[in-house]
C-alpha cells in the first residue's frame, strides 16, 4: 500500500508552526510497513487543496489528510474532499449531538460555526472527536481511501492509530514489509571515530542499514532494518546492535528515546546510591536534568547553584584561599565544591561543575568553554578539565552532559582515557 | 514571484528527523513577501525527485530544493536537476579545490566520493559550502529559477538569504507584499479569556489578522500583517499591538522570542536587585532557567535545591516543626524556604516552590499537581496555592513559569487577583 500525506495549513508555509505531524505520520507509517513516498504542504485554499488530492489520487492507494477540520472559515479540508469526490457536505446527526455535548467544555453554547463540525462528505465515516469538537472522517474514493485528521498532533495520532491504519489494513492487507529502527547512543568519541570504529559494519551490509547522526549531547548510530515481520525486522536488528556494542563498548550509554540523565538515574537507583550536586556554570541544570524522572527523589538529595564565589565559600565550603589563589574556575575549586556538595547533603557521591560559558568573562588563560568537573565520593576525588565550543547555553548542555557521563562512568568503574571528549 | 519548496530526504518520510527546514524557509520567504504555495517532502529516489520538479515547475517561478547533495550514493539532488533540466553533471574545478582545501578539517584526505560534491548541472552557478564541504547552486531552466540547498539548516538559511533570494529579486524585482508577524506573550489568563477580551478586535479587522494559540507557558497573540513595504506592515502590527496591550495590560510579559526569564532578568538587571532560588519540585529549573541569559551573574546568586527535607531544615533553614506539622509542601514550608534562599545567598528576594510533581506522592488532600510558591523580599513574604494539570515534568515547568511570573509581579508592583492561572 502507498500512500501520500497532505498536511494543510497556511501556518505551516508561512513556518509559524513547526510540522510535528509530518514526523510523527513518518514514524507511525514505517512501523506499520506502510510505504509513504510524498509529504506535500498545502496552505488554507480550496483549489490547491482539491488540486493536490487529484495529484495524489493519481500515485498512491490512500491519502491522510492533515488539519483544516475546525470550525473556522479558513477550515477547508471537508469542503475540499467533498468536491474532489464530487460529493455533497452533509450533517452527522450523532456527530452533533456528540460536539453539543462536549462544546460546554470550551465555549458558553454551541454555534452555527462550531456546528460545521458536524458536517461530512456524503458516504464518509466519521472519526469522533478525540479530545475536542473536531472529529475526523475516512471516505473510499475511486479505490482510494482518503482520510482526514484535525491537525492537533496527540489528535492526528489516535485517529491515524485507532481508525485510520486499521481502515488501511482492511483494504490492503498485512503489510509486505515493516521498517524498524533502533538509535544507540555514544558518548566520548567524536562522530568520525565512530564511524571509523563501525565503518567496515556499515559497508558489509545494507539491511539493517546504519546511519550515524548527531544527537543533542551524543553522537548516534541508527539502526533501521526491514523485514516481513515486526519480529524479523528486531531480530535483524538486535544483531546489528550487539556487533556494534563490541566495537563501541561503553561509549555505548543508551537507546532510542534514553537520555543520559535517565541511564545515570536508573543506575544509582538500583545501587541504591544518592547523589548531590554543586553547580556554577551548569546552574541547576544538573540537578534539574536528573529529577525530571520519576522517583529521584530516593537518590537525588539536592543540589547547591553556586554561582557566585559567596555561595561557594558559604554553603560549599570552598576555601576563600582557594579561589583566592587559583580563581573560581579551577581544579581545585571544582574539587571542594563535589566535597562540600556531597557533605552539605550527605550524599554517596557529589558532582560539580564550575567554568566560563560567556559571551563575556573569558580571558587567554581561562577562554570561553573551558570547564572542569569533580566528582567526590567516600574513596575517590575525581576531577577533569575540558573545553566546550558552543554559544553559552551549549557549552551549559555540554558541560552538564560531560558530568553526568562522569557520574556513569564512575558508576561503571569505566575510566578509558579517551572518554574525554564531547 | 512564486515559489515552491522540494524538501529532500528519506530519512524526512520515515520520520527519523524533523523539518525545520520547511519552517524557517516558510519564514523567511514570507518576510520576503516571496509566496510559496507548496512544500513538498520527496524521498532519496532519482524518478520521483524529477518528477516532483517537473510538477513544481508548472506552477512556480522558483524552486528551492533542501538536501540530497552530500557525497553518498543517496545524495541525488544534483542527479535530479541535471536530468529535470536535460543537461550533464560537470565538474567545477574551482568547487573542486575549494572542498579539497576544506576537506582535511573532517577526513584525512578527498575522496572520489567527497568529489562528487564538484559536480553540478551544466550551466548552474554554484553557490560556494558554508561550513563543510558540501555546495549549493542555482540554475535557471525554461525561465524557472531552480536553487539547491544541503540540508543542513544553517547552511540552509545562510546560503537562502545570501545567494537564493538576491537571485529571485535580480529575477522578479521587490515584492508586491511582505508578510510580518509578532507574537503577543501573556500569562495569568486562559486561552478563552484571552481572546474574549480582544474577539471585537479580532472580528473587526483582516490585516493585521490575530491570532490566538498556546504557547509553552504562555497564551500567545499572533499578529500577522500583509503590506507593500516592511515598514507599512511593521506600523500596521504596532497599531494593533497596541489595542492589544490596552487590553491585556500587565498580562503581557513580553513578544517575539522572549520567554519569561529573560523578561525577569532583564527586569531584575535594570533595577540592580539580586534574586536567590530554594526549589523543590522545580530542582534547579527556575535557577537554570534564569542562567540561560548572558550576564545574569549580575543579579542570580545562586540556588538550593532542595529536594529532600533534610536540605530543606540544614540549606534553607526550614524550621522542623514546620515540616512535620504542616508537610514538606505547605505554604509554611514554600515561605521558609524563600526566606531561607534569600538569607543564604544575601540576596535582595528568595523565590521558591515546593510541590508534587507525580506520578507518585499525591494524597487527596495533597494530590499531584499542587504547588506552593513563595517570596520574600525585604518588605514582602508572600505565598500562593496553585495547581497544574499534566506530566511530572510539565508540572515543573509550568511551577517554574509560574513563580517567574510571580516575581515578575513582584518588580511590576501589578498584583491584580486574576493573574494566578496558568
Amino acid at each position: 500500500m502507498k500512500c501520500e500525506v497532505i498536511n494543510v495549513g497556511t501556518e505551516l508555509l508561512l513556518g509559524q508552526n513547526i510540522n510535528t505531524n509530518a514526523r510523527d505520520i513518518g514514524i507511525i507509517l514505517a512501523e506499520e510497513g506502510i510505504d509513504c513516498f510524498i509529504q506535500t504542504t498545502v496552505g488554507d485554499n480550496l483549489n490547491r487543496l482539491v488540486s493536490a488530492l487529484r495529484t495524489a489520487s493519481k500515485r498512491a492507494d490512500a491519502i491522510v489528510l492533515t488539519g483544516g477540520l475546525g470550525s473556522t472559515d479558513d477550515d477547508l479540508t471537508r469542503d475540499a474532499v467533498a468536491a474532489f469526490a464530487g460529493t455533497a457536505l452533509v450533517q452527522d446527526d450523532a456527530l452533533r449531538r456528540a460536539i453539543a455535548e462536549r462544546i460546554v467544555d470550551f465555549e458558553p453554547e454551541a454555534t452555527e460555526k462550531t456546528m460545521r463540525q458536524a458536517l461530512l462528505p456524503d458516504g464518509a465515516v466519521p472519526i469522533p472527536p478525540v479530545k475536542g469538537t473536531a472529529a475526523g472522517f475516512i471516505l473510499t474514493c475511486d479505490g482510494v481511501l482518503i482520510a482526514a485528521t484535525p491537525g492537533v498532533p496527540a489528535e492526528m495520532r489516535q485517529m491515524l492509530e485507532s481508525a485510520i491504519i486499521p481502515a488501511m489494513r482492511d483494504m490492503a492487507g498485512e503489510p509486505a514489509a515493516f521498517i524498524i529502527s533502533r538509535r544507540v547512543k555514544t558518548y566520548g568519541l567524536r562522530e568520525i571515530e565512530v564511524e571509523r570504529r563501525v565503518q567496515d559494519i556499515i559497508d558489509a551490509q545494507s539491511n539493517p542499514t546504519i546511519a550515524p547522526l548527531i544527537g543533542k549531547g551524543c553522537v548516534e548510530l541508527r539502526v533501521s532494518a526491514k523485514a516481513p515481520s515486526r519480529d524479523k525486522a528486531e531480530k535483524l536488528i538486535d544483531g546489528t546492535v550487539t556487533e556494534l556494542e563490541d566495537r563501541l563498548g561503553p561509549h555505548i550509554f543508551g537507546y532510542d528515546n534514553e537520555d543520559m540523565e535517565d541511564v545515570v538515574g536508573s543506575m544509582l537507583d538500583k545501587r541504591g546510591l544518592t547523589v548531590s550536586l554543586g553547580e556554577s556554570l551548569t546552574g541547576g541544570l544538573i540537578a534539574s536534568r536528573l529529577i525530571k524522572r520519576p522517583g529521584s527523589s530516593a537518590y537525588v538529595l539536592g543540589g547547591v547553584v553556586a554561582y557566585g564565589n559567596a555561595a561557594k565559600r558559604g554553603l560549599l565550603s570552598v576555601a576563600p584561599h582557594s579561589i583566592l589563589n587559583h580563581g573560581a574556575v579551577s581544579p581545585q575549586v571544582a574539587e571542594e565544591m563535589a566535597l562540600g556538595a556531597r557533605k552539605a547533603f550527605a550524599a554517596d557521591i557529589g558532582l560539580s561543575t564550575t567554568g566560563i560559558a560567556g559571551p563575556d568573562g573569558g580571558t587567554p588563560d581561562k577562554p570561553v568553554g573551558l570547564v572542569y568537573v569533580a566528582l567526590s565520593s567516600a574513596d575517590a576525588l575525581l576531577c577533569e578539565k575540558t573545553f566546550f565550543h558552543g554559544d553559552r547555553n551549549e557549552i551549559r548542555f555540554k558541560a552538564s552532559q560531560y558530568a553526568l557521563n562522569m557520574l556513569r562512568t564512575h558508576l561503571n568503574g569505566f575510566n578509558e582515557d579517551d572518554n574525554r571528549r564531547a
